[in-house]
């Protein structure tokens, strides 16, 4: 994704590297020993229906640069751009593509895969938004074939035209039924890029932990995948988007267009832009402001997708999905703007601290601080203010409640490295990406000298230990012991890497919303980073 | 602006490093000893009206991560993004911002300052659209200041609405006028950042060389720099833009939007995609298909603007500027999507390279023949096939012009090294900034492991010992004479790097446009590489 200071001649020439696909011939590049093929197409599109083989073409298809991504309703700079740096690129409706590292362009070879479903929930991002997603380093330090993906979302990706007609039954779940074809198309192609189509991961971050999810649950994905990384992707108690509201979200859309059922059609035509200035305007019907991102996901319509939330229980037919579960320490509760206070958290008094915690927390505050002691005794009790609770809570349930259902073995983890931006960062949502993708020390909000390079191999190696066998353990580790009889069990990836049991039940406990008193701390705002000009930017 | 492979910790805290500007403090970097300042304001903007300085702020202004660019018309993916690879960002109106990259945050330090103009005509592009243009290198090995600059481009910087009222007198110069208002915050602030405004560079590539040429024919930019760079950025006899023609084009445009002369200040609350549009339309009346570049440019009004071509002289407070200018033998007779016939122009047996030379060059094949191989005695003749003229007569053309008229020393050079892509591609247009950027090794298509370290050790030296000196000799490099006396003078950067004399006159004349053959044969469009989808993509 990014240049990387090279050491050999790339070589991206007509005739080599060229692997046959089903559909026709594609030419990538041989970098630094690692094969990369860019924008393969795996389906074409047309506005809201499902996605179709790619007409087959004569030649070799240059697959040397990256494919559109999926047009978005909005693209700023994002708030967080310092410490998630975002790539963007050229935004298409035709965006059905992804891309492959590799080490190998042998069928013989069967390596193991791993197909990356990219965050931004389903309205925004793609499969080279982050710099952290880049898959050249995984692919040489685990010898996988990484795969990332690109696919419809928001307005085009997951609005519920079902009552328009029979030809958009599934027009709700089209975001999603794009990843079934991608991996349909790896199950289809894989071997020519050294991967073993009986050994597929699946694994994704935020919206894409969501995906991964959301695919277990997905009858038409049943026998494409094999195992299931979820990273910050289940929120604690997450409804699941019921159909009525989604075809109450497409009625208002389809008014502010002007149409109707007679004339319904003519929604598959109109610019990008217009559609979703008219979903703006229903989002914003429903409370949503226009400029803010709007809840798009999968559509429970107990056909296309069953739900995860709720009571509903994990289909019979992925049980047997061995799953690696987990999420990092503050989320979205992190520092990166030096909330509260003035400064780097780590240059506060204990005055100061005490203020702010007893602030945050009322009554709660002494036992969020003994449960933080308890929970992550090696760190300082400065961080238990931006300490998550909505997004842990919802993994360790998940990690429960496949324990409990006699599901093949979870094993669950907590990334809580804290990181040098600002002078010392409680990890935030994103920030262990870097880390299994081992992509560390490309970074600038999250290299410790020494310290990455160390914990990206432990944390990388046992990625590609799990894509390999299905167990995350490897030489290089302290054991990783399963959720399993209520063990409370979980891997710590910090500068110790370690299992705990229980380790945080306590603090859990103590941060629950129904305790705490409402925030009242507003964060303010920086100058600069996302901010530009002022508030959210419209960007039609 | 990409992600470096680190090997220290990046500093980015609260209180370091920051520098005081007139306007306010800002907070930037530190990343392998160098500072980076990102996103830095330098005006502010009102739609159509002349940049204003930025209203000061309290306390400090993070500028750690871009600021965003120029909104453009259309993104889609470029026909060369392989080769000329792009970076993306976040577009909105309100673009004046500047990133600097120092190894100095130290009033007294007063290192030379080079200011870099983006290309992609006057139409497109960003200070951060290309990976070559990533400052740290160049920086770091020269120990410069460099700076690069976002300003306003397409219907917001150059849509002369001076008919409809004073108020818009300079609109159709906006683009410039922004560039002039980033060299005025260049002389106010840059010693902050450890910059001598008393030793200003200008320079630019493309668009951005026409930007250098155009800044010497302002008058509001006199004395705010002191030494200018133009690569590829003159076409032989290039029309300047009349004032006739940009008023015909905003005449087309407000009536497009629906506006009277009446109601002219609506056009500065449309949203943007409305009045890109109409500008389209305008576009479309005058020749230009939608979705193709618009050639958007200052607009020649004796006033701001005195004009660069067609036997306008040099103005004489310009003429103590020392100058380099210089472009690429194939530009964009390139063969980056191997035109003309199939694989590798370097395995083409000696018939077909013969019949293609005759095909393109009728009668005048012997003599463009002949011609290249007095001028390149180290390359293939096949390379004739793919030499540009155009843009080597229009340097050519200024230099002696310059020389003629008494101006201070100008230095003409030509950069003709093969690059690995396709198994050997002639230099493209833009394929010099990785080697005067010192970002070679970092680029796909053009790293060549010894020769690119090289090379980019003695251009980038050259244009440092410019900035320095204005004499961009140095003990590295074969002597670069200056061109004097009709002596016909250029340094040639390939393998071999030497000065040559009159060495392509011949081959020039042999290409002269009105011998040659009219062009018959068109260029087969690869899949993929821009073309996704099929056409150039309607982005709006």
């Amino acid at each position: 994704m990014y240049p990387k200071k090279l050491t050999r001649s790339v070589v991206s020439n007509p005739d080599y590297p060229v692997v046959q696909t089903t559909q026709g011939k594609v030419r990538g590049l041989l970098e630094e020993g690692v094969f990369i093929f860019r924008g393969v197409p795996f389906a074409q599109v047309k506005r809201f229906a499902m996605p179709e083989k790619v007409t087959p073409w004569e030649g070799t298809r240059r697959c040397n640069v990256y494919g559109p991504v999926c047009k978005e309703i909005h693209t700023p700079i994002a708030h967080d751009e310092y410490n998630v740096p975002h790539f963007h690129y050229s935004q298409d409706e035709d965006c059905l593509n992804l891309n492959i590292w590799t080490k190998h362009i042998n069928e013989d070879v069967r390596k193991p895969v791993m197909v990356w479903f990219h965050g931004g929930g389903h309205a925004t991002g793609s499969s080279i938004e982050l710099y952290a997603y880049d898959g050249m380093e995984l692919a040489d330090f685990g010898d996988v074939v990484v795969v990332s993906v690109n696919h419809r979302l928001n307005c085009i990706g997951y609005l519920d035209l079902s009552e328009y007609g029979e030809k958009y039954r599934y027009s709700g779940n089209l975001g999603t039924a794009d990843l079934v074809a991608s991996l349909q198309w790896v199950h289809d192609n894989i071997a020519g890029f050294g991967g073993d189509p009986d050994n597929v991961t699946i694994f994704g971050q935020s919206g894409g932990g969501q995906k991964v999810a959301t695919m277990l649950q997905t009858p038409a994905a049943d026998g494409l995948y094999h195992k299931a990384i979820i990273q910050s992707g289940l929120l604690e108690a997450r409804p699941d988007n019921s159909q009525e509201s989604a075809r109450e979200m497409a009625r208002l859309t389809v008014e502010h267009l002007g149409l109707t059922k007679e004339n319904i059609e003519k929604i598959e035509t109109v610019p990008y832009y217009v559609l979703a200035r008219a979903a703006q305007q229903a989002a914003a019907d429903l409370g949503t402001p226009i400029g803010t991102m709007i809840n798009w996901g999968p559509v429970l319509d107990y056909d296309y997708f069953l739900g995860i939330a709720n009571g509903i229980p994990f289909r019979e037919e992925t049980k047997h999905i061995p799953m690696l579960v987990g999420n990092v320490l503050g989320e979205f509760d992190q520092n990166f703007n030096c909330i509260y206070a003035e400064g780097s958290k780590n240059d506060w008094d204990d005055e100061k601290v005490d203020t702010l915690i007893k602030q945050l927390y009322g009554t709660q505050a002494d036992a969020v601080r003994k449960g933080f002691a308890k929970a992550y005794p090696d760190k300082k009790i400065v961080d238990c203010l931006y300490t998550s609770r909505i997004w842990r809570q919802g993994h360790k349930d998940y990690c429960n409640k496949r324990a409990a259902q006699g599901c093949a073995p979870v094993y669950n983890w907590m990334f809580s490295l804290e990181l040098p931006m600002n002078g010392g960062t409680v990890a935030w949502h994103n920030a262990d990406e870097a880390y299994m993708f081992h992509n560390a020390n490309y970074l600038e909000a999250e290299y410790i000298p020494g310290v990455s390079e160390e914990l990206q191999d432990i944390m990388t190696g046992a990625w590609v230990a799990f894509a390999y066998t299905g167990d995350p353990n490897h030489p290089g580790m302290a054991p990783w012991p399963p959720v399993k009889d209520g063990n409370g069990a979980c891997m710590i990836f910090d500068r110790r890497v370690y299992a705990a049991y229980h380790h945080d039940d306590d603090l859990m406990a103590a941060l629950d919303p129904e305790l705490l008193p409402p925030k009242e701390i507003t964060i303010p705002i920086e100058e600069g980073a996302g901010t530009f000009g002022g508030g959210p930017r419209q960007s039609l």
